[in-house]
């Protein structure tokens, strides 16, 4: 069914899932919320000069891009948050005091890589802090990180911390080429670790450089790293970005966060605007990253006023991954009663439909023409619990019949409180399955 | 600044108006799964021929589209819910029981109309009932959206109903032809009254049709329109439109809805799918539509399964705009409390911080380097009611001192006491200020 295909790389979530997704949002959200961060929604659409301004000319090529109608310029999707947010910051809130907190929820859309081309849409949800510039800032952005992990109920999980300007300094104190640079930063990225020695053995290099560059995929795990890594270099750049490292980690120690966080020195990412601290989150459950942000000194100043910031994305549809494979968002999200009257007039099934909605239950009315086993068979296949029937003789009109549709049980109920039994068996459902009742 | 500037017919939601959006769109939720509707989502780009299938090809003029790269196929980014809905519901769920109740809160993307060619990215809140062909589901729609009109607070509206069958009828018996009709139409669109006697003087019709054709603009009121209409038409097809009108407005009626509730015949509108009953909200506050919908029976049946179906949407960013200029929603963005703490040992302020979160409430630090006035002047420049100091001679490390921002007061509070005032400080203000406490 040519016409039923979506393009790939994007979703359809189906009840129950995407009601797992929103719940998962409501939680991160809260958590945003609860640091002080307040929601910004962006544009789905910009124009490409404004993003590339900050994203960089080459990454252009990850963009979907199309002409705006009106005026022939070329528009893109957001590829992320983080440039819209911190251009907002730098021009229509130039003048708002610092710091900035906002955090938000949206898609975003990149052509994934150019091998396989594929266009993503993914969602995410994140936070960005702008106008601070100590490890402080660095440290909330982790902790919260971690919060977020707690919050949605991931079991397990690890934050690796990196700092890009000790790779930097080392490229720098190495004095290699552009071209044998880009070469080996792109082993590196790809944790290749037969071309990167083939690569180093190539250059002309002194031999603690040498070492220190086959060094550097190894240089991840807990406090320890710092040391190892401080006995490789020599320039004060270097050593500067390990003190900074070192600082925050000290921070998230305080946090009482150690357990939950890695160093690594390895990672060489993508956006070229991380400065200074960066992180990913990865959880055993799933194969890739869960979360990344990082600090992005620069990036403000693309866009005519100069400010630290920092921030940090989850990726939603990673974490609903992950929480899928080892603990599933508990949810309900059909109705919980199907209410059935066979008589010719409704005004009873609208009133008590009605009593029943304005107790935060969720009621169906079986509209449909076909008879009572019909709707049982409906209410059972759609994961309704229960079944509410009236009209349908020998009952009088001041009796009704309880289906528990699931359990293939039912009572007799006198209208007259007809409401009070609904509520109460959806209510005694609600904690027999320890899933929240409906607000 | 030209790289502040975002496409024209998009937004940039700040704080507060960002969380009213949410807040809006979490209560027509509400509604919407009071009423047994599910949430899905769906991806914001499509294949083009996919859309144009349900939509009709004529309609990809107001899409925004693009080449997928990996394929070179055209994609178009969705220009509603609706479409996307039917399609999932004949394909991928053809073999579930009907109904299926599904709802999705989501931007869809169109170029406005030819004349200004203005792209426009809009927030959706809508609702899917597939698989009903009677009356009653008609009358739950616009029950529902009666509800969310309600539920939202919205304290002065009106759903015009209408039966874009008594229009088609209408100009089917007159005998017209295509150029004709299509000018017709247009005429009835615009409500270009002159240009409609122009068009019907013009036209060969028997004298009973030109009448009926000039009286349609006037066909909008209470149930007396019904009989107005009736006595202009004489087809089986405009008679049997007219009766399904009047059901669905009686079942109205035993909703208790008719105050809110006017009769459209006079409406000829967009999406061509529309089959039976269509709808559209109004308020006074606000100069165009909030919410429309309508039933659209043939639009499965163009992905391969046939089913009647019904829905609407309400444009939530309509209903934020009408909301703003009467009632505006309640919302609390920003911090609740400011946390300064000048030691350099940072534990008491992170345990602090910690607990007044774990309460629910809103905490933001202080980590910008700056004295105390610079820290009250950006509390209140930023809307943050509280400020908790700690730490700053002469007060010992027993005592912090609670400052009401927005005021101008404060007192000193033991350290031991701290966490329970605060919450005690926020919890009178959100009373003050009738605005929800934060979950």
């Amino acid at each position: 069914m040519l016409h039923a295909e979506i393009p790939r790389g994007t979703r359809i979530l189906l009840p129950p899932l995407a009601a797992k997704k929103r719940r998962l949002e409501e939680r991160l959200l809260a958590v945003f919320f609860r640091w002080g961060f307040q929601e910004v929604v962006t544009p789905t659409l910009e124009y490409l000069e404004g993003l590339t301004r900050g994203l960089g000319a080459p990454y252009a090529e990850h963009l979907l891009k199309l002409e705006e109608r009106r005026t022939g310029r070329l528009l893109a999707l957001r590829p992320d948050l983080t440039t819209q947010v911190a251009r907002l910051a730098a021009t229509l809130l130039k003048e708002q005091p610092r710091p900035l907190r906002f955090c938000y929820v949206a898609s975003v859309f990149r052509y994934h890589d150019s091998a396989t081309r594929n266009l993503v849409e993914r969602h995410q949800a994140g936070v960005e802090l702008i106008g601070l510039e100590s490890p402080e800032a660095d440290a909330e952005m982790v902790a919260m990180a971690v919060e977020c992990m707690q919050e949605v109920g991931l079991p397990s999980f690890r934050l690796a911390v990196g700092q890009p300007e000790f790779f930097r300094s080392l490229l720098s104190e190495a004095g290699l080429g552009e071209a044998e640079r880009q070469q080996i930063q792109a082993a590196l990225q790809k944790k290749d670790a037969s071309a990167l020695e083939a690569l180093v053995a190539r250059a002309s290099l002194r031999p603690r450089d040498r070492e220190a560059l086959l060094q550097l995929p190894a240089l991840f795990g807990k406090a320890e790293v710092l040391e190892r890594a401080a006995a490789l270099v020599q320039s004060r750049a270097a050593h500067a970005a390990l003190e900074n490292l070192r600082q925050v980690y000290e921070m998230l120690k305080t946090y009482g966060l150690e357990d939950h966080v890695l160093i690594d020195l390895s990672d060489i990412r993508g956006f070229d605007y991380y400065t200074g601290i960066t992180f990913e989150g990865f959880t055993p459950a799933l194969g890739y990253r869960i979360c990344s942000g990082g600090r992005y000194d620069h990036l403000l100043g693309c866009y005519g006023r100069s400010d630290p910031a920092t921030g940090f994305a989850i990726d939603v549809d990673a974490v609903l991954e992950a929480l899928e494979n080892v603990q599933p968002l508990a949810v309900r999200t059909g109705a919980d009663c199907l209410l059935m009257d066979f008589r010719p007039d409704k005004r009873e099934a609208l009133r008590i439909s009605r009593e029943l909605r304005r107790r935060g239950h969720r009621i169906a009315r079986d509209i449909i023409s076909r008879d009572l086993q019909g709707s049982l068979d409906y209410a059972r296949q759609s994961g309704i619990r229960f079944g509410l029937l009236m009209g349908l003789p020998p009952l009088g009109d001041d009796q009704a019949v309880l289906y528990d549709v699931q359990r293939g049980t039912h009572i007799q109920v006198a209208m007259a409180e007809v409401v009070e039994r609904v509520d109460a068996a959806i209510r005694h459902a609600c904690g027999e399955e320890s899933a929240p009742p409906h607000r």
